[in-house]
């Protein structure tokens, strides 16, 4: 190893070192929170489940990029090294790095009931937490599954009869599953706060967040059913619901609280926060949604027009319905008011998103909710009193959340 | 009112007007912490759909009879009136109360999840969060229900064809409002904790609360899979989760809170609330159990053998199972392993936990922990130094968890 990679890595700026640091203390926080309590004399036939739930809580805590939990760390180290900052002892950066990974363990925990809420059997191209354990415990709800056993003895269960209607007591373990690790994120959170300054701004803030994206999703229920007739209102509520569901906790709380676990003040680091992250926030899922329809589903792990499929209403939708001709608007319409959507129709919703100048709209509102976080980037290396070197990072952080194709428009 | 109903009021002996605090403090703080955030914008469509949360939130949190926050404000009054201990200012009763609203606000939340996983469409005798949800919103997800609009121009929907497929998206309403829930307790015990003595303590309590809980809920959904050819395993295995899903935040809680918020140390608080708590609350879910089959519906507002129709797996079928004949124990435990039981059979079910002596035994149980938890209660006035009269109040408060005509078997 070369002398500046490992300085590199002591210090932190080689994400990669930090990803494989984030990897294991995720998996070893999930394990400790989502298990049995100290002292806890678990009843015998009760352990599988208990154990059953650890286990896909490990499960669905992997695949992740660990985008929020490296911008936390990016953005506590970028203050730590700012002008005039005391350098802080190295087990401060550990706790720095529960906290980033209690962010990642609280949307592990929202994307498990979001499962269960939208009826996705996948996730990041695996079966989804409910799916898995309805699996699991197929043969006590259904005799029709049998277990069956391999030579070394261990059991699997046969799930080749498997359908929906064995998917309600998975559905109930995948209730209690999310509320665990929702638990579980404010246990880390709260630890992890304890030896660092600021503790009680951390600990609100974290809450806070926890608010922001479950009323979001509620807001984001609802953006579902907002009527087709009236485009402007769907990009309105379309950007107004991405605030809450998804800057909150993607862009937003992982600047704030990485600022304050270095001992930025609440105002100061509020205000950057919200300067950065709300813009950059709303330009992520933008990229998202865009991805969707132009992107290969090797690269994002989803099929190509999948929000299309479920029918997902997007400012992408908006915008094309604001450009399309009437005889448009009416096919998209009526094809976005059926229950389904089939494959034929998706590749034509797709080419409309096009023709209409839908995607290039899109892909400018990316650039310029971009440029508008760069404006804010540019004012809290100010504020913040930043060096250049970590106001670089910064940077760097900021932009993995687009595509790099995208930040060049 | 006499000088001494008055004295009682002021000094909080008197549960009833605690408990009109305690009703008026819960809807305004499920208000305020259900939902819109400051400076939110809420865009159009979505704002029914967040107002309909809270409205439900409020709704959901109406109707208990409060003994967890009456038994959290008893240990709390009887730890500030003890020997030598300094009154504490009336702002801080005030957050004690706060304190003993979020274990409410934690149940309802829990509670919402719950009937959601059961699948129980009744709680306390109304429609159940999800299902009420479902309806108000069913003519989005169902064209075939219809606005009405009465004189006046008030709109109800008319939910005369709703059937369970509507229940889809209630159901996904209902997860966010028990997650919203769930946090709002937090932040609720949280703000309450910051001028109390042993803030640290208290949340720390109040998060283990959170997760005894949620793992007990999946252990429960363990027992419903015991074997029924081992009762003593059944025994075992109901009592076992029954400290983790009922007694945690039902009597532990409650007795550590309302300690801790009066300042009592912490270990000192942990012991008298495990010692007192842990007894006091397997025996109120045994008492629960029992009132099931030997109560009128009139008196617990549940149809009399509710839980035997739902092939709920209790200690009371565990000692009929172990008490009956060869021929009964073969009838029980077919009709348990069937997907539903009649009304005849629930009938003979009964008679047979009466015939088999699994009633009294039950009575025998809850007057053996009833009478545990008393030898707890009066070391825990040794230790604590509480008053005579504080001990009276405390007995109380605990005496409320047990019907009256089981505290004399």
């Amino acid at each position: 190893m070369h002398l500046h990679m490992l300085v590199d890595i002591l210090i932190g700026m080689d994400p990669s070192a930090d990803i494989s640091v984030i990897e294991s203390r995720i998996d070893r926080l999930v394990k400790q929170y989502t298990g049995a309590i100290d002292g806890m004399t678990i009843p015998h036939p009760c352990a599988a489940v208990l154990n059953s739930i650890t286990e896909q809580a490990r499960i669905s805590s992997q695949g992740g990029k660990r985008l929020r939990a490296l911008l936390t760390l990016t953005a506590y180290d970028a203050a730590c090294s700012s002008y005039g900052a005391s350098i802080p002892k190295d087990s401060q950066r550990l706790c720095a790095t529960d906290l980033a990974c209690a962010i990642e363990v609280f949307q592990t925990g929202a994307l498990v009931h979001d499962d269960i809420i939208d009826d996705s059997d996948l996730r990041r191209g695996k079966p989804s937490a409910h799916i898995n354990l309805a699996s699991t415990f197929a043969h006590w709800t259904n005799p029709l599954h049998q277990v069956l056993q391999d030579a070394s003895g261990s059991e699997t269960v046969d799930t080749s009869a498997f359908d929906s209607s064995d998917s309600s007591y998975g559905k109930g373990l995948g209730i209690m599953l999310g509320d665990i690790l929702a638990t579980a994120s404010i246990e880390i959170a709260r630890n992890a706060s304890q030896t660092l300054p600021k503790a009680q701004e951390i600990i609100e803030a974290f809450l806070t967040m926890h608010r922001e994206v479950e009323i979001g999703q509620v807001l984001d229920l609802g953006v579902e059913h907002v009527p087709l007739n009236n485009p402007t209102q769907l990009v309105t509520a379309s950007l107004g619901v991405f605030r809450w569901k998804t800057a909150s906790y993607t862009t937003i709380a992982p600047i704030e609280l990485g600022l304050l676990a270095a001992g930025v003040k609440q105002v100061k680091a509020h205000a950057a926060a919200q300067g950065i992250g709300m813009s950059l926030g709303l330009a992520f899922q933008l990229a998202d949604d865009l991805l969707d329809v132009v992107s290969d589903s090797e690269h994002t792990g989803k099929p190509v027009g999948g929000d299309i499929r479920e029918g997902k209403r997007t400012v992408l939708l908006a915008d094309a319905l604001s450009n399309a001709s009437d005889a448009d608007r009416a096919y998209l319409i009526a094809a976005y008011e059926s229950r389904n959507r089939s494959p034929e129709q998706v590749s034509r919703i797709i080419g409309l998103f096009d023709s209409t100048g839908a995607i290039e709209r899109s892909r400018e509102r990316i650039g310029k909710l971009w440029r508008s976080s760069q404006v804010s980037l540019a004012a809290a290396v100010q504020t913040l009193n930043l060096t250049p070197e970590a106001a670089d990072r910064l940077y760097n952080a900021c932009a993995r959340f687009i595509p790099p194709e995208l930040l060049e428009s």
